[in-house]
């Protein structure tokens, strides 16, 4: 026994999800596995146990299962199956792979929550080209196409703006599995993380405002610049969407306000986000100590705003390809409530994500002020 | 290459204060070696790599040192003549060997800080009972006896009533290397913990007021109940403490509050503090943050309050001993702001420290209530 706080918790997956997850369950003394294919993972070096092995390898996930009391994971996009066989053998997994198999895919995700009144775009599967001009008909143009399954980040999605774009989106969609929405006219991206226990517990964080660039989350500030009334709907929904998937652990809703001050869902992502980092400076309890508790069976922890916040994601610039160094360390650090987060990635590559900084402030004002002259400082170059 | 921060720590100590500058230099993806003569240690399962040797092994602190851009400490009991072999080859040790001779011995410390005019009680070394006598003579009864060397914790002090305690208090703490200390009549026991960078730059966290059982730390809150005047006072010694020992690194000053409202330093831990734990959830930056960067040569972060804070001390009850089982977990999670820390060690011991509890609220009323709570809903177990 290595720690006096039993629990044994296996993560599928040690990017930089996983990571912050073990440095909070570290916290309390728990035991943490991971599996990842790579041997030098962002969360390689603090786990106990790294077993080095595909997402989607049952055999693999079948012994992180054997080594750990729970089994979670920190990217959607994995074997669902062998949860199911994991769940049968009696070994509890968070969250649920009945709710995972729904999210997974797309259609199946939104279609629910069409269902289900939560307010979110029109939609339509479509199998052909000409499925999807028959769309055009109903949407207008322009509007989305977006593969059903293993999306991220504006990967597997594809803005169609008029009839002859059919073709293209199709075959840049690899031609299976596709769905349209209709397009959204939006004012701004939100987002709202939300938490549920194993005993239904719910709790939510505030919502956090979202500017992404070429689709890829750049900045987050929290609060966000709304009413109160769109704030309390885009928490509602929130709230709403858990209990509809019946969701133990994290959830991220990713949601448009939309010129009347309502809210749309966009997307839902079954596991702590790159939108709520935020919270491990600005709450009392972050996305990733809520995720551990709720995984673990304990009550969830207070998820109010401490101070207003902002984060930036790190990314690799055009062009920045090899051995990661970073640059600007130190005008980062001199920035009153700035925090550093560097993920551990050997290798930069254009976009990926290398790490994040946090600044809270007692304004917004300051925080967006000292987050924008963090961000323009650290570089982070390819050798 | 593990990770794109390049600096490398080494820890000689590999307890509770290594886990927690680990879990706060993982953030930035820094790689982290220890050394601690137990294999199941609590910074064991989340270093690079763990060194097993003991503290005052030089040749295993070398080896540290080889794998290592920089070394520090958790503890102050270690072989300083080892630093300064280190420290000859040019591999930068911090907090500097020089300052650890000075403070690990307390007639040093202390009559280094009463040259300086730092406020401290007065003293006298002691080779024989009879000095003792005379001592008593000059500072009158009660008056407090230290081991020069070693104590921690209450461990190595002897507080003498009368003259015919003299040959027992010699006795009992080992008969040489004894000062005493003339007796400080306070109102209340407090700390500051302060940081100096290489660069000389200082950064001093708000007074902690500290409430002792047995000799051993027992809660901690922030702010300390005292006046304005004497909350500048500590803090100006703390800076003060900094510059006179050249200290880089976390430092913690433990003093008195006297009856007139000045303080009077007790005891100086080159390192970070029991009674600075509450920074990892009340402050921007926790004191294991700043440890790491002021060691890496970093600019120091942000050590204000952010919220009202009480910090509990979990230890081994009396009488329990054995493999360490923790019990009242939900009660203690399900307090709001309440966060809880097992440090991972598998036996308890009588007194041991396992681990702690933080709360913070929006008053520091709320934040003892809820402190209070949470220690007594929580117990440590020996199965």
């Amino acid at each position: 026994m290595k720690a006096p706080l039993a629990t044994k918790i296996g993560i599928i997956g040690g990017g930089q999800l996983g990571k912050m997850m073990i440095l909070e369950a570290k916290k309390m003394g728990m035991v943490i596995n991971i599996l990842d294919p790579e041997e030098n993972c962002p969360s390689s070096s603090i786990a106990d146990c790294h077993i080095v092995g595909g997402l989607k390898d049952a055999d693999a996930i079948k012994k992180l299962a054997e080594i750990s009391d729970v089994v979670t994971y920190e990217i959607e996009h994995i074997n669902v199956d062998a949860l199911f066989e994991i769940e049968k053998t009696g070994k509890p997994v968070y969250p649920t792979p009945a709710s995972l198999k729904i999210i997974q895919n797309k259609l199946s995700q939104k279609t629910r929550l069409i269902e289900e009144g939560v307010p979110s775009p029109d939609l339509l599967a479509v199998g052909s080209p000409d499925d999807l001009r028959r769309a055009g008909e109903k949407f207008g143009y322009p509007m989305m196409v977006k593969a059903c399954l293993g999306g991220y980040d504006g990967k597997g999605n594809f803005l169609i703006k008029s009839a002859d774009q059919a073709e293209e989106a199709f075959e840049a969609l690899g031609g299976n599995d596709l769905m349209v929405e209709s397009f959204v006219d939006f004012t701004m991206e939100i987002s709202v993380l939300a938490c549920r226990g194993r005993n239904g517990e719910i709790a939510v964080y505030p919502v956090a405002q979202n500017d992404h660039e070429n689709e890829v989350l750049n900045e987050t500030r929290v609060p966000a610049n709304i009413s109160a009334e769109t704030s309390k709907q885009a928490m509602d929904v929130a709230r709403r969407v858990m209990e509809i998937f019946e969701g133990v652990g994290m959830f991220c809703v990713e949601m448009f306000v939309l010129r009347d001050g309502s809210v749309s869902v966009n997307e839902i992502a079954p596991r702590p986000h790159n939108s709520g980092h935020y919270t491990i400076e600005a709450c009392s309890s972050s996305q990733f100590d809520n995720h551990i508790r709720a995984v673990a069976g304990m009550p969830l922890g207070d998820t109010s705003l401490i101070k207003p916040v902002v984060m930036r994601n790190l990314l690799g610039d055009a062009g920045e390809d090899g051995r990661a160094v970073v640059t600007g360390v130190d005008e980062v650090l001199a920035i009153p409530g700035a925090r550093l987060h560097i993920y551990g990635k050997a290798e930069v590559k254009p976009k990926r994500k290398m790490g994040h900084i946090t600044v809270i402030a007692d304004t917004l004002e300051d925080a967006v002020k000292n987050g924008e002259k963090a961000h323009k400082a650290l570089k982070i170059l390819g050798k």
